[in-house]
């Protein structure tokens, strides 16, 4: 085997091994229920990964092959119309079969499978070949962050709250020094021009121009949300947009997701079971709505996500060394620096910004079934940028954007203010 | 310990031990999903069963009971308002935790303590307390049964179609003869009037006049329902209630529930997998509405309650050797008796009664907890007589009244025509 | 012109003429709109009565009636579904067109054409005809009674509180003595067994036994409601069907409908307009699951249909005298009598019976498109007895069997206890 | 009166009148009903547009103002929060009052006191009173847009399919000659800069990059739209977005809105009754997600905001002698020229942009009721661009930004496409 296939294999390996590693606290009732339709079980992740490369890859390359159960292609297939029906999304938690064990007996058919391909697939098709198994590489790490956050879901919602782990976070005893940035005016490039990996609502690259702006070099902080909630900013209107008002009514919202006030504490609920907020660590699973009320309320606003990522490239920020699921405390965390240099733009939590999830100019969606893997979600979303303490650190792009409806909080979802 | 206390710790650990070998074919996923909001996931009614006799029995009578996991009391708490706040029925399916293991440690640990409590339990009060037991006692068979029709509910409603069992069912080559048996007109005692155990419904025993009416002498099946399909019963208006008419458009109804038609053959899931429908076999998993416009579709009627259990009375009709849980079939079955005596008034399907589910005159209902057992579910439902192949064969009784909304499916409800 | 045509004709032309009385006080505006789904917009009454003269009587017994506009076939059917499709019931209030002027245009050439019909009809049909006609001016009264009531929905709920008219409520200085008036047991026979006109519920007369009873002499009043209310009675779940619950906490029922606290004091929104409340009033606009809960409050019971027939004919009761529609009040009012003697058995408030609304032994509905008309409804409702304020007097008996669905409070609605 | 005062009392009531005739060919009973939530009726915008001068004018300038009707603070505010409660949006067709005359009388009161105010206020106050004068004027301009739309579907959604009135539409003979218009990348301003009326979500003006691109010189036609519908455009989910395509199956689109297929020919219901397709009309009454899936099907897509603002100034394009509301068609028309330069920017249809509905930056929005004008609406909609055949001329401009979200249909709303 030459190196590129020796490297794709060792790639492939260790990340279907991750996504089993991040499995294995859990019991196995923890892998079948659905307490909200925006989240699947665990085991649905485990099948699903496993569908996708069987779908993409096996079934167009392995002439030979024929799927063990052609009834997975209607229970793991997510969104794909063209690939057929499907299970619908929220009676995912309605099925006890096939069990933990049997999705993980076709999770590591599928993986032994791969990699015999892997080694005796022709010169000929390789490149193609490469090209979707770098995509199912992608697609099952966003699948892991997926994971991170169900699994926090599934525990965080049950009476018992029960700790996934037992992590010992990094805090410190005052609060980050805070400034604003400034970058300049004219035009510059945004979205991806490499020669790696990327999904294709990162290109094309192209010319954006922006006015002179500065962003707040570091994470808005669960202080600073505290000192938002008691000044009443879930009571007044003023603050929100009228689609985030409505939010606040009907969802009853009063603190942050997983937040509860315990004889006058706020408490958070994370993966190392419930604790009290640590005021100088960021604000996370906070929506969009909440996000832009905050900003309001200072006076100031979020970042666009052209101005996110030209501050990346300027600044020449790299994501290496963030606090992402490598550093296993699956929390966002206070850092320990003090000066007042730009901040965390990758990892810990995800960053609103004020841009909707729109094409890029000339975007073109390709015409088959992967055509469909993001350019159909092009409305009612905003865009995140950075990653957070759950997206794998090879991951994550100063050009990557992702994407969720404005009222979604279950993800490590943060900000950081723009004026 | 003296007979009366032996008597009840034989039937007490019976019961305990037959809902859990009903339990013993699932796997450990099956126990936690709830597929709609009207069935309960199996480890539920496992722990609930348990809190009934923890809330009523060991709380009450062992002066130094502390719950070990006071929070499932808000976990396992089905419906009763006055133990306070309680886990939203729909969100049961939501829970992962506690996981089946610690709900059987829990369960286990509960039967023990009563087993004691039997045994230990001062004179003076074991009359409340024998009472409270025998309550809890057919409260679990009722919950047996509910077990029964939930599971078969999970596993049919699951694309992969398990089976529960492999059991082979009696059949017969023919159809049952069929006839009408008549009844004189005159004034009657129902209701329960013996000195065994009852449910507060079933009582006061009264007086009720009825016109001189007939009774089918066995159940309708599956071939006259074939008829009924064929003639278009499920297109007709005519035949139906209006609100009955509403069901069948927004819930599309086009035959029972579990029907399937496979290549143009109906076939029906069954607790034994996937089985063409056996015509000479009762009809089964219809809601009354269907009941109602199949008899109106005959220009027959359903009975009223009081007519079927004057139909037992007069005809001496007892529960014995009907086709109950204990037959392990849990399946409605063709018999082979060719008579034309009455037949199957118990056991096989519950019967829809044309009489809604009300209080008898004078019934009183008591006002702690155990009050809110029957009483207030009188309204907007109608009552079915007789058990069913999932209904212990020690619970039924002639008196015995159980009550579902029109529009259910999911139990073992058949019909038998009255004029 | 015959004396019974003649007859025919003065009633027809009387209940016509009543309809469009009660009209006369509304703007144009009041006739076209529909607050909420149960109520239809005062045109549409006018229209529907109209179109259903025109349906069963004109198109049926006049050769060349050709119906000038063919769509109001389809805008002014209620729910007859051997009619055809017809507009959705809450888009009754969609619809601007056809303009009250031209409803009332369509109106008075049906009336015209059936005037002209009751002279002219040969011999050979006029039974037919007779009978028909005697259903469509029943039928008319019923909607004179709901257009009272839904008149008073689209006033009462008018921010701007109008008066439909201005009428002088009598009153009374005390509380009217209260007692309940024994009935024996025995074998009775109730439903509709005359020469006169009647439904098809009402039939056959037919037999019940009934244990000995005893009824309240009178209504419940404001007065008694007010204690219900100031005892917690719509906090306290144990007086409470379980329906009944979930309905107070989702409509958050605090008062019956109309009810208002205006600075302490407790007013109700009449057609005459806001007015305090009149404590020795019988109380109105109550659900059955709150004159169900109020009994249970009282450690009494709703009588039964059967009792509450029984009564009337015991005691030898008649319609004749009570506040109905020709009273010209339109709201239930204090009596002025003194004695012990049974009450206000007619008229004022619809009393709500603890009995679900059943077809009776051996009820026949006929095929055609009137045996849509009562029987189709014969589930999820209760029965109510002895017409009400707004009740023509001429169409109110004892056998006559009114229903509603347990949640609903916009018809005159109050209640008598029994026990 | 100096020559200032004189032209806004010209303007002023130019605007009053000119919504009062829109409303003269109504009957009293199309003033009224509400076929869905998101239209108002008539007399509900006559009565708000008012409202709108009380509150922010009248109250605010005139200090022995007192509203003769307080209530209808409550009935006529639309969204401000800041105003106080109000009648809920989807009850607006619930209100028979106050009676069409009435609120004419209302309106009628105010128009004459602010003429009054034109008149004798104060000079010191004037330049404050002047600016909200012209938004008041502005604010009616768009009502009168809503007014037409909103009576369109109340006629339109009518059974009886009634016209508004009798207008002649222009037509041609041919299909009005294509071509794509280029436009070179560079650095525009985009945003109001001018000294006149513009709301506050069209500035600041601002700089934007753009690519070179293209901009089809005419809207997109019917006669198209034929033929992406019989190309199964709205069966073949690969054109749409998903939750273009959820709202597809969900609606059930097969045409765009007011599309009737009578015996084999496409019909539209317009002011001016039924009438067959006009193929070389431009398309209306398309949903944002119809108009992204048609520019998916032809290989193009919709232009960004930005693009068509700039396509306006550097073709000099205006807004004057476009298809507007004063013409009186009330409806899109076919133009006569045969030229290829740059048609219909402004009037006949409003044009969906691919743009997102968000603030520009550096947008500001005030502290006081009249900041919740625009900026809290930013999210979940499209913006759209040009004006409509029910747009006043003068209350359009290039700058000029209307938004709603990705479903609606009953505003003129149409395409054109770029690449």
């Amino acid at each position: 085997m030459n190196a590129t296939r020796e490297e794709l294999a060792r790639r492939f390996f260790a990340v279907r091994q991750q996504t089993e590693a991040l499995c294995q606290p859990l019991c196995v009732e923890d892998y079948v229920v659905q307490p909200m339709v925006d989240i699947s079980p665990p085991k649905w992740h485990l099948g699903h990964t496993s569908w996708f490369f069987e779908k993409f890859l096996l079934e167009k390359f392995s002439a030979s092959y024929a799927p063990p159960q052609p009834i997975y292609n209607f229970m793991f297939n997510s969104y794909y119309n063209s690939i057929g029906v499907r299970v619908e999304r929220r009676q995912r938690g309605a099925l006890s079969r096939p069990t933990v064990e049997e999705v993980y007996r076709y999770r590591h058919d599928i993986t032994a499978r791969l990699g015999e391909l892997i080694e005796s697939i022709d010169e000929s098709t390789w490149k193609d070949f490469h090209e979707l198994m770098l995509l199912g590489i992608h697609h099952e790490q966003q699948h892991q962050e997926l994971l991170v956050t169900d699994i926090k879901h599934i525990l965080a919602t049950n009476p018992l709250r029960p700790a996934y782990h037992a992590a010992t976070l990094p805090t410190r005893a005052d609060t980050l020094p805070d400034t604003f940035i400034n970058i300049d005016s004219g035009v510059y490039c945004i979205g991806y021009n490499g020669n790696g990996f990327c999904f294709d609502n990162e290109q094309p690259a192209h010319k954006v121009y922006v006015d002179a702006f500065s962003l707040q070099n570091r994470l808005v902080t669960n202080g600073e949300w505290l000192e938002f909630m008691e000044d009443g900013g879930y009571n007044e209107f003023r603050h929100w947009l009228s689609d985030g008002w409505d939010a606040v009514q009907r969802e009853q919202w009063r603190a942050p997701l997983y937040w509860e006030n315990i004889d006058g504490v706020w408490h958070e609920m994370t993966l190392s079971g419930l604790r009290p907020i640590d005021q100088y660590a960021p604000v996370c699973h906070i929506s969009y709505y909440e996000a832009e009320a905050f900003a309001s309320w200072k006076g100031k606003r979020l970042p666009s996500e052209a101005e996110w990522e030209i501050a990346c490239s300027v600044l020449g920020a790299k994501a290496s060394g963030g606090n992402f699921l490598e550093s296993g405390y699956l929390h966002p965390v206070a850092i320990s620096e003090n000066d007042l240099t730009m901040k965390q733009l990758f990892g810990d939590v995800w960053e609103w910004t004020g841009s909707a999830y729109l094409p890029y100019p000339n975007y073109k969606h390709s015409s088959d079934a992967l055509g469909e893997y993001n350019g159909k979600f092009m409305s009612n979303q905003m865009t995140l940028r950075g990653g957070s303490c759950a997206t794998p650190e090879s991951h994550i792009r100063a050009t990557y954007r992702n994407f969720f409806q404005p009222d979604k909080r279950w993800q490590f979802t943060g900000m950081r203010l723009a004026s």
